[in-house]
């Protein structure tokens, strides 16, 4: 059932006993969350604490420090940034049918909770636990003001994406005036890489090719690439922009080898370039600027197919000779 | 002489027939402030152009929309952002010594026109533009607004520096909300690279070496891979900062090849370690965590010196065995 943000705060200030849940593979959101939450629900003087699927990357550990853990059974079960079930991850799929409430800007929210808050204007659940603080009697000290600004700028893309609102920035603003140190945030959020990472963007820099007057660059990402470099999931994530980042590139195109040997095609493209529709031909499908598709046959045969459907549409656009 | 916003602001609606001053390898910054200066003075109906040494890459043009250049001798000339007159570049040289008003964020101005305005509390000089507006009885517009945000933007390299205040992201704010698309901006100033600087990250990332027990990273930047890359000067800005990015890399090294065949030698390090104390030992300095030195002789020998020097540090440090 859907709540407000005062309803979701009285039964906080009620509860007691309190599991706060990160969704699976956890980014700065859910854990920003999580730990601001907790951080303030133990300032309240109650027992609470943060349970994830996964294990949490070092680069987040500084959310965490003061939250020492235990073991308690959940009298009260609250889910940050988790928009559905499918979400929370083998190791914490016991709480599936148990949370009382969620709170969370994902306007995809499948309402699994007993009580649901979204904000789907927050460019983060932080924004929505920045907007709870006062209705629970607090104001972010900076243990907390760290947990939220890591929440927006992580998915923000450090401001960088269109989720990002003016009230973003405002928020950002006041975390900053608690003494946090926002540029070592940031630093840690988008100028580390992993060795595998680097590793990986060695090999597909490598890879990259140039099509249609240099309009179209292609790079792979190789069941061999992913194995000599060590790369895991995490690395992996984002090198899909890497070929649209070039300078008169209108399609981006990065083809994934999966398990099987079939290729998953990412298009990213320039705004005049529709990314979905080019995918479509192959039954996928996605956003205007960011499409998917997945092609059957080797490296080759799925780099012609895709090249042949890029062609036809650059020339129906008139971006390349008929 | 120093001057108040106040006064500067009277000058300006004093003044007609003015020319503006951006500084030479014109940034972000630069032009955002001298378009927003150009755009409300026209506003006000004066006659305003703005003249700069060198040519505007393309991805600042849509800061010049509508300002269709106009030839006039001046009759008031205000530099922008510019804090000495080398900053100037031969283009623009003839106007040294008749600037009669200087607006800028530099703390380190040379106070070389009739009268200045610095702020250097200012994460741009488009923070001062900002700041100048009501008190010429302007509010910033969408086409002012896209100029202001662009300084910010840039000069915080996407309000991840230390130089972003609250402020910076309160004006910032105040910026998006006039209706600009702030995602667009930083896209067209972050994520879009030359081929020749895909090319030079390509050769520069294969040549990135590990030292230390990966605590040191190096890379090189030749003048073949320049020749070969075809890249300028602005392709190679930042390419320092790769080594470091790698995590656990407490020393990243950069060896840029001169002209003469000595190398020159940036460090960028973790907080930890003293970059300019390492660097002093060949002549060099800077700031504590970015720093650097020329060593005389080849590749070899100028890499086997300042890895006895980093070695010799990391050891007094316990960071490695002594």
């Amino acid at each position: 059932m859907q709540t407000s943000l005062n309803e979701a705060a009285k039964m906080l200030l009620a509860a007691d006993d309190i599991h706060i849940l990160s969704h699976q593979y956890p980014d700065g959101d859910t854990l920003g969350s999580a730990c601001a939450l907790c951080h303030a629900l133990r300032q309240l003087g109650k027992r609470a604490v943060i349970r994830c699927s996964d294990s949490i990357h070092p680069k987040y550990q500084f959310l965490f420090v003061g939250l020492a853990d235990e073991q308690f059974e959940p009298k009260f079960v609250v889910s940050v940034d988790i928009a559905d079930t499918q979400l929370f991850g083998d190791g914490i799929a016991s709480y599936i049918g148990r949370v009382d409430l969620c709170l969370d800007h994902h306007g995809s929210n499948a309402y699994y909770a007993n009580y649901t808050y979204v904000d789907s204007s927050a460019a983060a659940t932080t924004e929505v636990i920045y907007d709870l603080l006062p209705l629970l009697g607090l104001t972010a000290d900076r243990t907390i003001a760290n947990c939220i600004y890591t929440g927006i700028t992580t998915d923000t893309g450090c401001f960088r994406y269109t989720n990002a609102t003016p009230r973003t920035y405002r928020i950002a603003a006041d975390m900053m005036e608690t003494g946090i140190n926002a540029a070592d945030i940031n630093r840690l959020m988008f100028d580390t890489k992993s060795r595998a990472r680097l590793e990986i963007e060695r090999h597909v820099i490598d890879s990259m090719r140039f099509f249609f007057d240099d309009k179209c660059a292609v790079i792979s990402v190789t069941k061999d690439m992913i194995e000599q470099s060590g790369a895991n999931e995490g690395d992996i994530e984002g090198l899909a922009s890497l070929p649209r980042q070039v300078e008169g590139v209108l399609v981006g195109i990065t083809m994934r080898e999966k398990c099987d040997g079939t290729f998953k095609l990412s298009l990213r493209t320039e705004k005049a370039i529709n990314a979905s529709a080019i995918c479509a031909r192959f039954g996928g499908g996605g956003h205007p600027t960011a499409a998917g598709c997945t092609i059957k046959g080797g490296l080759e045969s799925a780099e012609k197919q895709i090249l042949d459907a890029v062609g036809d549409y650059l020339r129906a656009q008139d971006e390349i000779p008929g």
